[in-house]
C-alpha cells in the first residue's frame, strides 16, 4: 500500500525558496533565515516565503517536527530598517494593511500547522523576530539569547503579530506588558525564570539540542504531537466546557489510530512502540 | 429552625462507592483512590464513581471542602493499561466518545462544585492523574511528587480532560505545551518554580496538611469560598466587562448574607466571626 | 497650528478633587490616596473621585502616564471597614449592586484608559487596594510592600472589581485561586517570583521610581504606548484569528503616524527621535 501523502490540489511545490534556507531530512524540515551580514533581518521577501513555505509544509505529511533558527551572530535582528521600515512609509493604506495581515499570517501558520515548532535562539531576537520565536512551540536558547520586542521603540505598537494575545498567555500580563511596553531586552536567565524559555543549552549548542528534540519528536507519534497542538492552539480562545468536547472527541478519534493500538501491542510485549503517526 | 439541606430531588444518594473511599468529617470529604496494588491507576468504574460522587456532593451543604487522595506509594498512575487502554482498543466509535465525555465530566466537576478540592500528592501522579491534581483547586505535594501528562507516550493526545485548557492557565503556554507534548515527568520542585504547586510540605506530610486546609476552608465562610471558585472557573471564559459584571452582582448578593453581618459584628465587637456559611 | 486636545463637550472639567490628590506635570499625572490616618482605606467619595478622574483625564490629550500611590505607612488597605463595609449593610439592593458596579468600574477605567498606569506600592496593598494596584499596567514595589485580597476574610467572594478574572491572567490560576480564596498576605519577594510585580526598588525607593518610569513613557511614543495597552487589555478577551487581524489594523494606522516616520528620519540621520505622540 502507498503510504497516504495527503490531499494534492493542481498547485506545484516550490522548488526553490529564495529568502530562506530549507533543508528536510527524515520528518524534520529546518528553516534558516540566513542573512547573517544584516543579522537576518527580515524583508517582504523573507515573510512572504515564511507564510508561503508554513503553508505548503502543512499540506504534506512528511513534515513531522520543524526547526526555525538564524545563520551567524543572532537569530534575527527583526524586520530591516531600510527594506522594511523605510519602503512602508512609502505604502498607501491598503498596502499597509496587507504588509501587517501577511506577517500576522506568518505567526498564524506557526500556531496552526500540524507539526511542532521549535525555535533555536542565539544572540538577538528583535521586534518580529522575537515574535517568530514567541510563536514556536519550543523555544531552546543559549545563555546569551536575548529578545527583545523593539515595536515602541521605532513608534508602532507591542502588539505586533499577535504579540499581545500570545506574549500574556506564555509569561502572564505584569512581564508581557513590561517587555511590550518597554521594549527592554530580556536575556536568557530571566526569559527562562518568566517561562518565556523551553530549555536553556549550553553556549553555542541550541541549534543542535533543538534539532535533537525536532528528532525525538519525529520519530514520535506524529498525529498525538499534531492534534497536542492543535488542541493547546485552539483551547486558549475556548471555554471548559467546549475544551473538555474537544478534548473528548480528538481522544475518541485518536483511540482508533495504529499508534495507540501500536502502543498497547508493545506495551503488553514488553518492547519499544514503533510509531507510524497514523 | 431547621437549616437548610440542599433540594433533595427523588434519586436516592448513593450508599456505597466501590471503586474508591469516602469519608466525611464536619464539612470534610476525604475522596482517596484506594487501589494500591496498582498505583491507583483509573478503571471505567472509579471514573463513573468520580463523576456521581462529586454531583451529589455538590447538591448537598454539609460539604464545604473536598480532599482528594490516594493510597499506597503514589497519588495515581493514570488510566489503567490494561483496564482501560487494552479494553478501549475493542469498544466502538460511540462508547470510545462515551469514555472521553465521562473523564471530562469528572474534570468539570471538579472545577463546577461548589467547595474547595484539594489534592493531597505524594509520588507519582500520572496520565488521567496529573489532570485530576490539575483540575483541583489547590495542590499540596510532598517533596517527592512527581507530575506527568503522559498521553502522548501511549499514542493519545496531550489534550485529555481538558488539560489543554487547564494547564497553560496554570503554568503559561510555553511550560503547558513542553508538558503536554512530551510528557517528561515534573518533579516538585519545577512543578513548584512553574507555579504547579500550592504548597510544597515535608516529605510525607501532604495528605495531613490538605487535610489541615480543607478544615480550616471548612470552618470559615463557605459561601464566600464557593463563589470565589466559581468566579475564578467562569471568569477564564469571560471578557474583563463581563466578569467586572459578574463581580458586582454576586459581591451584592453576598453584601445580603449573614456571614457579611457577622464580620462585621464580630469585627465592632473585637471577637472572632462565626462563619456559617449562609 | 493650536495643537489638537481632544473632543471636549458641554461637562466642564472638575477643578477640585475632594477625595485623592491630583497633580499634574508634564504628562505625568499623579494620583495620591491621601488619607494616610486610615492607611488609605478608601470611601465611597474616593471610589466615585477615581471613577469620574480617570474619565475625565482619559477625554484628555495632554496625560501619557499616571501615577498611582498611597500616602504615608501604606498604598491602600481596601474599603473602610465603618465607611464602606458599615454602611453597606444598611443599603438596599439596587443600592449595593451600584456601589459594585461602581468599584468594578474604577478598574475598568484603569484597564481602559488610553495611557499607561503604575502603582507606586509601598506597606500595604489590601482588599481593593491590592486590585487597584492588579489593574495598573506596572506595579513597581518597595521590599517591604505586601499584597492581601483580603475579600474572603470578610465573607464577599474574592472575585472583587475583576480580581477573579485579572489575577489569574497575571500569576496563573493556581496561585490566583490561593490568593483570592484564603486572603493571605503575599510579601514582595514572593509577589515578585509569581510575577505580581515589574520592579522591586530599594525600600522607599518606589514612588521615585515610578515618577521616572512615568516621565520616560510620557516622553516616549504615547500614541504607540496606548496602542499597546489598548491590545494587551482587548486581547486577553479575543481568539489568535482576531487578534491577529487587530495587530495589522493597528499597526497599518501607526506606519502612518508621525512617531514611526520620525523615528525613521532620526534613524537615518543618527539622531534621537523626537516624540510627539500622533
Amino acid at each position: 500500500m502507498t503510504p497516504f501523502s495527503g490531499f494534492p490540489s493542481s498547485a506545484s511545490p516550490t522548488e526553490h525558496w529564495r529568502h530562506l534556507r530549507l533543508d528536510r531530512h527524515e520528518g524534520v524540515a529546518t528553516v534558516t533565515l540566513a542573512r547573517p551580514e544584516k543579522l537576518n533581518a527580515l524583508t517582504f521577501g523573507a515573510y512572504a516565503d515564511l507564510r508561503d513555505l508554513l503553508a505548503e509544509l502543512a499540506r504534506e505529511r512528511s513534515v513531522r517536527a520543524l526547526v526555525l533558527g538564524g545563520e551567524g551572530r543572532g537569530f534575527c535582528s527583526g524586520g530591516d530598517v531600510d527594506e522594511i521600515i523605510g519602503a512602508t512609509l512609502a505604502l498607501d493604506t491598503a498596502a499597509l494593511l496587507d504588509f501587517n495581515r501577511m506577517t500576522g499570517l506568518v505567526v498564524r501558520a506557526i500556531r496552526e500547522c500540524p507539526f511542532p515548532v521549535i525555535a533555536a535562539v542565539h544572540g538577538v531576537a528583535a521586534g518580529a523576530g522575537a515574535v517568530l520565536a514567541l510563536a514556536a512551540d519550543f523555544r531552546i536558547a543559549d545563555p546569551s539569547a536575548r529578545f527583545a520586542f523593539l515595536f515602541t521603540r521605532v513608534g508602532l505598537s507591542g502588539g505586533d503579530m499577535g504579540a499581545a494575545y500570545l506574549l500574556p498567555r506564555v509569561v502572564g500580563l505584569g512581564h508581557a506588558t513590561r517587555l511590550l511596553m518597554l521594549g527592554e531586552p530580556v536575556r536568557a536567565p530571566e526569559a527562562e525564570r518568566i517561562g518565556l524559555l523551553s530549555e536553556v543549552t549550553e553556549e553555542g549548542r541550541a541549534p543542535a539540542r533543538a534539532a535533537e528534540l525536532a528528532r525525538t519528536l519525529a520519530e514520535g507519534p506524529a498525529l498525538a504531537h499534531a492534534r497536542t497542538k492543535a488542541l493547546l492552539t485552539a483551547e486558549l480562545d475556548m471555554s471548559l466546557a467546549a475544551a473538555v468536547e474537544m478534548d473528548a472527541s480528538t481522544q475518541a478519534l485518536l483511540m482508533t489510530s495504529d499508534d495507540y493500538a501500536e502502543f498497547h501491542a508493545a506495551f503488553t510485549g514488553r518492547r519499544p512502540p514503533r510509531w507510524q503517526g497514523r
